[in-house]
């Protein structure tokens, strides 16, 4: 690329790389496990929902199956949808009426709650799905829609190489205790609150 | 759902969604400006670059056109490149070498982030790309790869509507002053901290 010599701050960067190199390659080394992940991506933070989608778009270019469960939610126009439920080994169903200050019925949320979990419930039985993204779970538990216990055990019980991530904000400390990822996302500054709309294909 | 006259419980909740709601509402009718936003998705967690794919599957279900520049990175055999190439409406590039750590050359890092830039500059003059995706670009600024102020330029001047996704650890302050919304994405535990392998369809 070059022919300069090395300045000093290139000799200092590739000295640091090396040790850096050194550390990576081992800890690379040590982490031989191959086993279904569960990832909780949680916080008040933009891009939950969001790189769970990425995840799926991951999963399928490997030629994995997913299955996604969308709670809480009740739109159908969303472009995430649109352009998922035009690709094979996707399964995807939307379960929720809407977030819960727009409903204004907690027994209702409750009813739907639990018909939405049936869906889940079947996807955490089926080997046949290496990806399930249970989009939202974390406010069925945190607001009492589901109990824990039923929910916690599904998860623990799913396929040994099936992969799942729950996303929404305020996850219960039994769904991060039994995580093997938890990423928390925190919201520095939203375009929202500068009185920016929630645009199409960046909101939904 | 039920025929149970509503609990206490209940009633509060209702009360508590009615005002919840009065609120958002309000917010949501101030929130009018409709234009290209740029999203800053940074810090030490998993789903930076997960989440600016989970938005360009949402964009590319509403019809939009994408463009993808992957800085630093260098593997093309990632389940996001395999899927997305197969889409129509995406142009993606791979423009990196590697981590700083794998490359040990510093003076090449710098050439290929130079070489890279004019590919994502040519983007941001293109009002074609509804939302560019900039994979890592916060590296090439936090190291001193390139300089700050034609990057920035750059992305100020870019087409009105275009929305723009700028992703990597360490993000700076120029950056997210600039921005619409910045998330942090905070490491509160990493599979691979437990000796788990990065697994296909998950981490790659």
């Amino acid at each position: 690329m070059t022919n300069k010599p090395p300045s000093k701050q290139d000799q200092y960067h590739q000295k640091r790389m090396q040790r850096k190199k050194a550390q990576i390659d081992a800890s690379i080394a040590k982490a031989d496990i191959e086993k279904g992940v569960m990832l909780v991506v949680t916080g008040n933070g933009k891009g939950k929902s969001t790189s769970a989608f990425g995840m799926v778009a991951r999963a399928l270019g490997h030629g994995l199956r997913v299955g996604v469960c969308q709670f809480i939610k009740s739109r159908t126009d969303t472009g995430e949808e649109a352009f998922f439920r035009q690709q094979e080994n996707v399964e995807w169903h939307v379960l929720g009426d809407g977030f819960t200050w727009d409903t204004q019925d907690r027994q209702g949320d409750i009813d739907s709650a639990k018909r939405g979990w049936q869906v889940a419930e079947t996807m955490l039985q089926d080997s046949r799905f290496d990806l399930v993204v249970l989009d939202e779970l974390t406010y069925l538990l945190s607001l009492d829609y589901l109990d824990k216990e039923p929910v916690l055990s599904a998860l623990a019980k799913r396929p040994a190489q099936q992969h799942v991530v729950v996303t929404g904000r305020s996850a219960i400390v039994e769904l991060k205790d039994m995580a093997d990822t938890v990423s928390d996302i925190r919201d520095e500054k939203h375009a929202y609150t500068s009185g920016i709309k929630a645009q199409q294909g960046v909101d939904w």
